[in-house]
């Protein structure tokens, strides 16, 4: 199988961010050929299918470093809450009423809405049980996904999720074997303690052994003022740090949020290569804070992009994520804080870098993994557009302008529709198992 | 002519806050009736058209309580800086290479986004010259349109602005007097002095005289740190106070965006009946800050929503508007620092009020003003809804999922595509107009 994608304005983000109108020939799962592309470089493809680019701009799939598709189906219905609330009375008791069933309605109205705004990759936490769900989900799909089962073993923690130490390592470990690499590379493994409050430090320290041969990390830190004192007061240690003891920062390692570094945490994450998932919608939402993003850049720290979970946001739009972290760091950092290009990079090459896949997708490039985003930047909202393209996709473009989108060669968004998948039957699957999970749950229709 | 909506579920927004599935009827420019209608509501009219509302919500026509059309044009040429640079190095130079031709590219731009995203009302501030053309071009479009001519008379000014004091009030009187209630009250004047530092205090007082005899008021105030102390140094007072004491607070007036008010200042807004223009996007791009709405909403003091200029946005999104004004408060004011609803009155009744329209517009009430936008909720991007309608409307639809959008009685969107005009030659004409007042400004093609 062979594809071609014709005549639009590359944005490659190589490591000279070329930008050139041109023709992208994928063979496979893989960039083929960038550039211009002629017959002889077709001789000999057989089933060959065409996407016209003409007037649209090809960026590389878009990468989310932080997502959970599991609390998809709990959109609008945990509102105005603060971080720490928001998961004990709403978040929590319906993640621990999903089952199988609710589990995958939610990922795949999840996944709808990420390849329709252009998304193709995701770090992704999932909760404590039925996590082989998501896996399986993503194999169906064609996401490109990097998930793993959310660890909470801390007798303190929610009764409804809390599971025992070994047992959770035990059945993280089963789904490392298992999906790790599966669909060539295009699934993998995170091992996923919760966040600090939700652990026992043996859990985290075991988690930490994994690291260090190899496994990767994903995890939230330092996202509410309250829970890092809750940290403080009963780990000894402030958030950071702390889970830089249990050896889970390191260039394996993902935190999500980092919105209240405490001294010197900043340079733990520098100095050991941890990578920062910034939500800038989910930490609006929940009250949380504005993270120091432009402090984090200037040291060298890696930063994706991630709409976190659709209760915490609303939405799982890579394009309002991207707009909000140029905006909110205005305010303390400057007009200037951050530029579009920057902003651009942290959802594509960036997030492949923090989640370890900077060789594999973030760019277009022959030999790479051929995720691609094709956008329309004609709508009147856009115009005219910036001299340079990155201000155009980070202020001016949404998720409504994508056109098409390919994951690891496949079409999974055709003409701003889902490829093979009814958006009609995603919306009753969604409404039945909302309603399903809610009342298993116990909790009432009203407003929150 | 008369229009039917049929089987819609209509968020009324009035005073009952009453969310019913029915039928509108709207005959020449208003409400005829709201609920359910029948055949016998029909009898005698001729013309009948009809919007299929199957599926969608009707919502009040969304204002926008501040933006420029006259800057349409300049979307994403004026990135990453403070108010007051962006003023002098891009906005004015390119303000003041407008001609007639160039700033209707610009109205016709910044309306077919506005209609294309819900928003039937604007308040407008033009600039110093060819104010007639935005009216003419509101007038032509079918936008509900209160806007005025901006005043720039301090001798310290941008030059290329700048104008004599009573020649410049005295063009303003004349366009109130040709254009005030024009089209059956749907255009309306507002004086427009620019902010307190490009204008004289003769100016600023000789406006109040108009304003204490019933004109409206559009200003700018205390939208960034150094343009506060700007006018502490050199007015003698801070800028709220400054402009009461030129009699500019009132009833009739609206202060765009008031992020830093001084000690006392809150006050006067509230004493005074002034209302404030929120601009979420604007304030967050330009570094400004986060406006203390929470605090103001609680005084009494009434707010709208803008997106101000698409320079500083870089979209004139009224959904970008509503999510943004629900989220940026949080951080400061805590996670339920103000409800959907609330977040919804801004964009709808209460920029009615600050705009002193709320007798015409706002709501869907019998006798009002026919204006309505019609979203589609069912993009997976929204679901599941809410338990009530205002958090699916301000955090998950977006401007994309306008369908229909009337004014006036008079459809200016259907089926998510202007009526009547086409987007390809908006496109050029914008296009061609962008490069020919660029060149006129001297300023090159490369980034900022």
């Amino acid at each position: 199988m062979a594809l071609l994608i014709k005549n639009a304005l590359l944005v490659t983000m190589d490591a000279a961010r070329r930008v050139l109108r041109g023709d992208i020939l994928v063979e496979g799962s893989r960039f083929c050929r960038v550039g211009t592309i002629g017959r002889n470089d077709m001789l000999g493809l057989s089933k060959l299918s065409v996407i016209d680019g003409t007037g649209l701009w090809a960026l590389p799939g878009l990468v989310q470093a932080h997502v959970h598709l599991c609390q998809t189906l709990f959109r609008n219905q945990a509102e105005d809450l603060e971080l720490l609330d928001w998961l004990r009375r709403r978040i929590w008791p319906l993640e621990a009423a999903h089952d199988e069933e609710s589990m995958e309605a939610s990922a795949r109205l999840g996944i709808a809405e990420l390849f329709l705004g252009g998304t193709t990759t995701v770090l992704d936490m999932g909760s404590v049980r039925h996590t082989a769900v998501l896996f399986e989900v993503a194999r169906a799909t064609g996401l490109r996904f990097v998930g793993g089962k959310a660890l909470m073993d801390d007798p303190g923690t929610f009764p409804g999720l809390r599971e025992l130490t070994a047992e959770c390592l035990a059945e993280s470990d089963a789904l490392a074997a298992k999906w790790d690499g599966a669909e060539e590379g295009r699934l993998r493994y995170a091992y996923a303690p919760r966040f600090a409050l939700s652990c026992t430090d043996r859990l985290l320290r075991e988690v930490g052994e994994r690291v260090a041969a190899g496994a990767r990390l994903h995890t939230h830190a330092s996202e509410n003022r309250s829970e890092c004192e809750m940290v403080r007061a009963s780990r000894g240690a402030t958030n950071i740090h702390y889970l830089k003891q249990a050896g889970l920062c390191t260039k394996r390692s993902v935190l999500a949020h980092c919105v209240w570094p405490a001294e010197g945490e900043a340079e733990v994450l520098a100095d050991t290569g941890t990578a920062v998932a910034h939500c800038p919608s989910s930490n609006l939402k929940l009250g949380s804070g504005i993270a120091p993003i432009p402090d984090y850049l200037g040291r060298g720290i890696r930063v994706g992009l991630g709409a976190d979970g659709a209760p915490c946001n609303n939405r799982l739009d890579a394009f309002e994520e991207m707009r909000l972290a140029s905006l909110i760091p205005r305010p303390r950092f400057g007009a200037s804080a951050i530029s579009a290009e920057r902003v651009f990079e942290m959802a594509t090459v960036g997030g492949a870098e923090a989640l370890g896949l900077e060789k594999e997708i973030g760019s277009i490039e022959e030999g790479k993994q051929a995720d691609v985003t094709l956008v329309d930047p004609r709508g009147v909202h856009a115009l005219p557009h910036a001299p340079e393209v990155y201000g155009t996709i980070v202020h001016s473009l949404r998720a409504a302008d994508v056109r098409h989108v390919v994951v690891a060669g496949r079409p999974v968004v055709r003409d701003g529709d889902l490829v093979g998948l009814s958006q009609e039957a995603l919306r009753r699957r969604a409404a039945d198992q909302w309603e399903a999970v809610r009342s298993r749950a116990g909790l009432g229709r009203g407003p929150v």
